[in-house]
């Protein structure tokens, strides 16, 4: 199956999530700047949870009155980090255009997280279910408790690979987790299929986090829509930098980046000793075996369009580009 | 009555609320700095919005099991605002303690600031009541964004009464409402008196804000736990500064702030012509008037002690100090 094929699959679902997003700019119409910054956040996201929310929720009851809400909430809270993040990196660029706190500074960027975060909960009660608005509030205090481990261990490279998992778990894959999960319980699937499909997006987040650390530094600004190594610029010690200090532990330019000396020039070091070393290949390896975690219960859930669609997602996270 | 006695009325449910607390610093015993923040930022508030809950729900079925966790989330819903808004304010002081971002930061006071917020939604969802997690999501989203408005008009002086009363509705009534409505839904109260709890919550909230507005002008550092004349200093124009524009339109030192110059010193100005007139005494006039408004319908509700406890703590809001 083509990727184009899979989104094709749930395109109602997903053209209703543009929709709800369409309403809430419009809802703000007495409000224009608000209007403004919603606009600059709401567009151009590749809308991977919602596609999720949406798949997972087509192997019982499809029912696109709760399916579509949660599909929403799940992008807003995904846009409303995305937003925090960047206000807390002084990040100019997201997904090629300039970022809320870049425009209106870093105080309308907080406010104006917090409002995406209301109305993602807001979506996630529209489903009338006490399981998923627990589920979305959970999972929001996973990605900020993790976000602050993070921002406590930027610049310091005594960092494992087990923290590493774990931090990726929290920034990435629980927000996944909560797309197919959401699905499968709003579907009225059993526990069984509810925790294949928990699994799925856990393992799936996990592969597209270490993919997104990759890009950071092989990726072109104009691909992933940021400048490159800016993980490193903010002190985040991906994997692939954990593992070129591994090979290296003396004489390598992260030891200088860890005391902030010439972080520029040496973050450019670190970006071609990791291209022109085997670490790339590793860690997309690495992303392979989590996808194939990821897949491996599909096959219990019954055969229709949907779990190829979900198998070919796996497919795509290893292969994008942006 | 007096004020303990209104507070002793629900002891229990706030005593649940205090340990509530307590199991949330100590979930995060194996991240001891995220409990260190916590730990910063749980103390010391006047619980007015949880014991707003409990009595609000006293007048029907009065059901711990449902109504401490609200009350619980409405307390950290308020916490949480306060940490962002410290946050965009540079404050250094909150309650006379510490601010979160003066010792951790701007990004980690986002990030804790996130992390209770979720928490909040969290205590929310274990009310079972989608009604009542939807009114928590709404209200979250009129915080932040009333805190946008408020933003945008920073240092702006052309602004109405009716602008004010609009501001300080979303910054403060709508989470007193919050409080209010969601006690007496969860105790199971008919449509009439939950619009009557909803109605003291909202005039109880604007009332509450202007005292809180008239104190930045005439507290002390150590009433009020924070820096007085904090507002003018952050562009805040509340309705002293606006009474004394539209008594001196010309020549006043509102004026000066606008451009941003020698803000201490015209601060200080302000400050003493607004205690020289009567401005103070016409605030304090209006707040007991929609202290008034808060209570006019309380007769008709079953007459129990917490009907007179409300009216208490409707008199302690405009005689407050701090």
């Amino acid at each position: 199956m083509e990727l184009s094929q899979a989104y094709s699959l749930v395109q109602p679902g997903l053209s209703g999530v543009e929709a709800a997003f369409r309403n809430l700019i419009e809802s703000q119409r007495e409000f224009p700047e608000m209007q403004r910054m919603l606009r600059q956040v709401l567009v151009g996201g590749k809308v991977v949870r919602p596609t999720l929310t949406l798949l997972s929720g087509s192997f019982y009851n499809y029912d696109l009155s709760v399916l579509q809400p949660m599909a929403t909430s799940t992008e807003l809270m995904h846009i409303a980090t995305l937003v925090h993040d960047d206000a807390i990196d002084y990040a100019d660029l997201r997904r090629g255009r300039a970022t809320i706190n870049s425009i209106w500074g870093l105080d309308l960027a907080i406010l104006a997280g917090d409002f995406l975060f209301a109305r993602a909960g807001e979506m996630a009660a529209r489903t009338g279910s006490i399981r998923v608005v627990t589920l979305f509030s959970q999972t929001l205090g996973i990605i900020a408790r993790g976000e602050v481990k993070q921002a406590l261990a930027s610049f310091k490279l005594d960092q494992t690979f087990e923290q590493y998992i774990e931090r990726v778990a929290a920034k990435t894959a629980a927000l996944f987790t909560l797309a197919t999960e959401s699905g499968a319980i709003l579907s009225g699937a059993p526990e069984s299929s509810v925790r294949i499909l928990h699994d799925y997006g856990y393992n799936l987040g996990i592969a597209f986090q270490i993919v997104d650390d990759i890009l950071d530094f092989v990726g072109t600004e104009k691909e992933v829509g940021k400048p490159v190594g800016a993980d490193l610029a903010q002190g985040t010690v991906t994997l692939p930098a954990q593992k070129l200090l591994q090979r290296y532990p003396k004489n390598n330019p992260l030891l200088a980046i860890a005391r902030k000396e010439n972080l520029a020039e040496n973050i450019n070091k670190v970006i071609e000793m990791i291209r022109g070393s085997s670490i790339i290949d590793e860690c997309y390896t690495l992303a392979e075996d989590y996808c194939k975690l990821a897949c491996r219960h599909l096959d219990k859930l019954s055969d229709k369009p949907a779990r190829e669609a979900l198998v070919t997602l796996a497919d795509y996270v290893v292969k994008r580009k942006k």
